[in-house]
């Protein structure tokens, strides 16, 4: 017999990530249709233009060699200083008018590893995170991971409630204020329910962390993953763009969603004190993310070929996020009592069915909705109600979208069939 | 007044890293020549051979999907596979042999968020390692940052000394035993030293473990980084290959210093529990390396062109080797005493000034050299005596290693002057 091995405190807060049945039904049943995946259209990925860019790159001695040699823990230095631009861009800001410069800029390892890093640098065992509730089921086994105390406030078609952020902040005492790092906010067309932070809610945000501020600073984490992704409305100012000094919102963005995920290449932008803690810490990772696809994606926004892919895609997902709601609305009958949010962007339509119809892990409809051949995420995950679910339109294409929702919509029915 | 930012215990115990200031010298001094950087020959980077896999993926729109979708967490099954049998093949042996499957290959950036992954997995604050000295500064920081407690044994021209590892094993009391947990081993051509753990300490190290493993496994952690890049001498069984039962080693390996460190790209192999353990917390960092390169060494392996470049590589640092011996021997008079060793593979060349020139930080003789117009990482970095120094012929071409030793004499010969 050998002795068994011993595992940190963090491993053994780690457990399996939820999803992990899920995508292992995917992977198991061939027929099924998933409206439950992460990933991104697959019909749309830029292989062109990745390929233009990579010819560009490889054809020069000098460029192969910076691109294919180590690069530096912060990231290159011009793609910093591309996506800082690109960012303030679409705030319709220079830099300089945020108080940014490429120091502020750490590239990571797609965004999560930016989430990862934050988490590293600001919270010990024990200490508070606020998020709102549902909330990304990703980064709230992060937190468990690292023995955080998350508090949630409710989210609805605004994004996070901030007066009831308030009420929470306010009647919390001196020592479990002091606990409070970090406030967790998805502020695009939010996984998983595909809502957008209002403007007032924004400002409302920025001046509590300002107020509550007192011993040490309250930041707030923006996570901005699917920023680019927005197929109507008006652009929403970011919330990093809210703090002109730099000093309380640390934003997280990545070229995944909008542009190709195997490239996995993030950004964060945020205060030079956390940034530089940052990049101390990344160093033990492994001193830089892959300096190759830095590269890709540094010729893709020099020729221009990103910004033309961003907008195809805009109209790719558009077309498949109408194509669900149409499903949802041809294949639910009103009497059903089923209800979904309208999405301006993102990659999610977010589905409650009647508070009697749980659908969670182990329920008669999951099982029913596998055995018709379709499959969802069930709300739960996010700690969102027993008869919520999020449903992608990523993946698939707009006819099977259409075949997955009509199937849900059987499994929904055969419920109703159940209680005549 | 803003107020100041919280950061976690584990971000207060990480510096910056000891070599940035040396790094910060070769870019502030463009006239450098610099013997200290670990990076490669940039001239040998395999440009032709990326071009043509990435020409070979993106060209079939299955293969370009599958390259720039999200990859899985535990990384692209083909190369963990090919990465697993070749592994095997530098031991000759089959993965069978070894009881591993590609269950038991983990995909990283680079080899060191394996070591990065490793130590979070099995380290709390206040556990002990032993490595040997001098060893991998990074590793160290590493260490430093987790907040172990590391114990060193010497180590000289066959590695570590296993007789002082036992001696020291044998002395701890069993609290003190209980408290080890990893044994880390560079076991070719050590990152500074340049020598490899002979066959027979091998053997006697893997002895230790099993005889010192009784109320929990120590594991033996073997960075294997340089294990292709051999000049000379009898390919060596690496320390898995001795674990055929996988309990006792988890060995790292990387495609960085055989092929392109820009695609950054390591893996993994060891026991069961750890290799899924290590795949949940890597769920946590980022849910898998960047896959894009991950499919590129996979294209690399498949047309032989990784086994091609390998052997041209040997062929270039084998000529920069002999080119900075050489030089060492031309122009380091017998009468100062300097020594050094004469590596097999690897990329460094350890070299010992007589004892009463220290050449670390602050000293006069650095100062000397910078005058002179190169660099070269003091031993202590890697907690080498004040006299060792760490110099690489990995970047500089032949010429330009000769011209650098010289003005590393012209250094060391200042000191004697001095003392006439």
């Amino acid at each position: 017999m050998v002795a068994p091995l011993y595992f940190s405190r963090v491993a053994l807060r780690t457990g399996d990530p939820a999803i992990s049945y899920f995508m292992q039904q995917a992977v198991e049943s061939p027929n099924l249709i998933s409206l439950a995946a992460g990933l991104v259209d697959a019909e749309s990925l830029p292989g062109g233009y990745v390929a233009e860019a990579v010819r560009k790159i490889l054809e020069r001695p000098e460029s192969m060699k910076a691109a294919l040699q180590y690069g530096t823990t912060q990231g290159y230095q011009p793609l910093r200083a591309a996506a800082l631009e690109h960012f303030c861009r679409l705030d319709q800001l220079t830099p300089a008018q945020l108080n940014l410069d490429t120091n502020h800029v750490l590239i990571t390892t797609g965004s999560q590893q930016l989430l990862y890093l934050i988490a590293e640098a600001m919270l010990d065992t024990g200490d508070t995170v606020i998020a709102s509730s549902p909330s990304y089921f990703v980064f709230n086994g992060l937190l468990q991971s690292v023995g955080t105390r998350t508090l949630t406030v409710p989210g609805d078609d605004h994004g996070m409630n901030t007066a009831a952020l308030e009420e929470l902040l306010h009647r919390m005492n001196r020592s479990e204020r002091a606990k409070v790092r970090l406030i967790y906010a998805v502020s695009y067309f939010e996984n998983p329910t595909g809502a957008s932070l209002s403007l007032e809610r924004r400002k409302h945000l920025l001046d509590l962390v300002r107020r509550y501020s007192i011993d040490h600073r309250i930041l707030i984490l923006e996570d901005a993953a699917y920023r680019e992704l927005r197929y109507d409305g008006e652009e929403l100012p970011s919330l990093k763009s809210l703090d002109p000094e730099n000093h309380y919102v640390v934003t997280g963005m990545t070229f995944s969603k909008p542009c190709a995920p195997g490239l996995k290449t993030g950004y964060g932008l945020g205060p030079t004190e956390l940034i530089d803690t940052l990049v101390r810490l990344k160093g033990n990772h492994d001193f830089g993310s892959t300096n190759f696809t830095q590269h890709i994606l540094m010729e893709m926004l020099r020729q221009g070929t990103y910004h033309k892919h961003v907008e195809e895609l805009v109209r790719v997902y558009r077309q498949k996020r109408d194509a669900m709601l149409a499903a949802l609305e041809a294949e639910m009958k009103p009497e059903w009592g089923v209800r979904w949010r309208r999405p301006l962007g993102g990659l999610y339509i977010w589905v409650t069915l009647p508070p009697n119809i749980p659908c969670g892990a182990g329920t008669q409809f999951l099982q029913d909705a596998l055995a018709e051949g379709v499959l969802y995420v069930p709300g739960e995950l996010s700690s969102g109600s027993k008869s919520e679910m999020r449903l992608s339109f990523g993946v698939e294409p707009p006819s099977q979208l259409r075949e997955g929702v009509r199937r849900l919509a059987r499994a929904v029915a055969k419920q109703f069939v159940k209680w005549r």
